[in-house]
């Protein structure tokens, strides 16, 4: 097949673990006579420094073009990079939120598994992870408290600050019934993460997903407050399968799960709309204080890779061999500095990448 | 000295837990010459069972003439319990919200102490909490999302729900003068708890927190993003001194610091308004599956009665001694289910109230 690929380098660490990426999918297209194109797209601090703004709006008429998008981290150290002394819509960041709108991805899905190599580097006993976990979150990722209004204003010489959060039940249907197909495909158990007890949203929230259930009867679905949830992470991560949460409760909730797992910088990380279209992007951050110095790890991003090429390919077979040869490079005890432990041989991000495209 | 004690008992293991509380009350007013009066106050599905409502105005009155309040934890189970049944504001936690805003409760003192003889209960790696942690969270516990307006409204035959997030500078400051004054009394080390690279209202706590900081030149205030902190939480617990945040961020965390000590069942929690009166409750839930058993772990309660002494009636040796008296007990090896381990010896609920006021 012949895909486009628009490719956001992105800040900090991203253009190196995006550049690995890049050379597993050439490995890949080699190996099975496919043609992918790469478009270079720029966002966030880097799109800044050419254009004043983290993302143009030529930029998403370039990305409309491809069939997905791959994407570094993005984002700058708030101290001291420039990028922060520009007013907040202008940071990298608000590219973020201006893409998942522009290209309506609703939908973010994140896994967080344990590799059974890596458990040294989980911060959870034992005990708790003795036959690992295997979770996703499914977060809604374009509405809620992150794009509502809000203002500033000043009243009788105080300053208030207001932030609005809205969903309505067919926000809350879609991503609900991206939850419920994907853990078909999984264990069949979704739990459902709100504050029911206290905010209307949460109980439309409920209610609604209780609707999609129905339609889900081999399906076992749950609800959970989202402090228990903070909890139940910590305490007992392999209750999990399939966890369906609202935008910021997702935000908190995601990141809690991949520090859980102890290494995030294996963890990949897809955005969907309605269409094949998806963004994929390592769950890490871009780590500027590591920057350049070529040690980071690529892993995250290459199994982002992977997801694309799964999902949005609809190439199985090619996702797979990816997710294979990270797993076949672990067990012969290849190592980036996030995840190396006694006994294990320590490479930088380049020959990770070389490694996990020469086992294809 | 004389104080008078609104005293509610709350529901599932509430009732249990509080009882022990008092045992140890009275223990202390009999060795250092107190006299507490307890008044009883109904709450929560208590309440709800005699008024049909989760807490009265005339409860209310009869708080406000009491220095201070113990309670046990609120709810049942929302599958199970009629009290679910009802619509949310007539429902067990509405009338939490209630006491909070009638006294004006914006201050809520939550500990996460890892106790040297519980590492065991501790789902974290030794190599992580190796030295112990002890943190405080200090939340915002009458504004924010959990206080806005709120409606569900249907909008072209679709439903609509909306909450709103309203923060005043002054609500913020407040807040932030009681944190750094908590700070002074430990490590000096505040950090500040937000989402400010999306919501306005961070952006306002954010500025306020740092004007506050100026001062308390002997605090070193650091500002960290909520998804960071969930994950931080994780990492590297002992990085923590006092944590400042707002009333969701606050609940979320404060949940989550909890569980990371692995025995909530030894975390107390205190509500505090400008005066010296406060609401002194355990940090765990009602847990309606335990209830009657007399098996619940009754000392966060009883560390709340220390807390109540300490900060309401500046009772601070008393406070102490009830402490060290906990110490003690489970330096001798007794132990309530959730924290028992091999070589340690299993009591209940009142026995462990029993040996606690016997120590004193
Ligand atoms: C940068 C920020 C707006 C973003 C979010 O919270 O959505 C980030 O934390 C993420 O999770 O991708
Ligand atoms: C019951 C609920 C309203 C309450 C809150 O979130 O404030 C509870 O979770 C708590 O933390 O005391």
């Amino acid at each position: 097949m012949k895909a486009t690929i628009g490719v956001i380098r992105g800040d900090g660490i991203g253009p190196e673990i995006v550049q690995e990426a890049i050379k597993v999918l050439d490995k890949i297209a080699g190996s099975f006579g496919h043609t992918f194109v790469y478009k270079e797209l720029l966002m966030g601090g880097a799109s800044i420094d050419v254009y004043g703004e983290p993302l143009t709006d030529e930029t998403i008429r370039e990305g409309q073009q491809c069939d997905a998008i791959l994407m570094g981290s993005i984002g700058g150290d708030p101290t001291t990079s420039p990028w922060y002394q520009l007013e907040p819509a202008k940071r990298p960041e608000a590219g973020l939120l201006k893409i998942r709108k522009a290209f309506n991805l609703f939908a973010n899905l994140r896994p967080a598994t344990l590799y059974e190599e890596l458990k040294e580097a989980c911060p959870l006993k034992e005990s708790i992870i003795s036959g690992g976990f295997d979770m996703v979150i499914m977060r809604e990722l374009t509405g809620g408290l992150y794009f509502g209004e809000r203002k500033t204003v000043n009243e009788n010489g105080m300053r208030v600050a207001y932030d609005s959060l809205t969903y309505s039940e067919e926000e809350i249907r879609r991503i609900s019934i991206k939850a419920f197909e994907i853990a078909k495909k999984r264990s069949c158990k979704v739990i459902s993460v709100d504050k029911a007890n206290v905010l209307d949203s949460s109980r439309l929230w409920r209610n609604v997903v209780e609707e999609v259930a129905k339609d889900y009867p081999e399906v076992t679905l749950t609800h959970m407050l989202v402090d228990n949830c903070a909890m139940q992470l910590v305490k007992n991560p392999k209750q999990f399968d399939v966890i369906l949460t609202e935008n910021m409760f997702g935000d908190i909730l995601s990141d809690e799960a991949s520090m859980v797992t102890g290494s995030i910088g294996m963890l990949p990380s897809a955005s969907f709309n309605e269409t094949k279209f998806g963004l994929y992007e390592p769950s890490g951050g871009s780590a500027p204080d590591i920057a350049g110095q070529k040690i980071a790890n690529p892993i995250a991003t290459i199994l982002s890779a992977a997801m694309m090429l799964r999902y949005s390919f609809d190439l199985d077979a090619e996702g797979k061999a990816i997710e294979e040869s990270v797993k076949n490079v672990l067990k012969q005890g290849y190592r980036t500095i996030d995840i190396v432990s006694e006994g294990t041989t320590l490479i930088g991000t380049e020959e990770m990448g070389s490694k996990i495209a020469e086992g294809i």
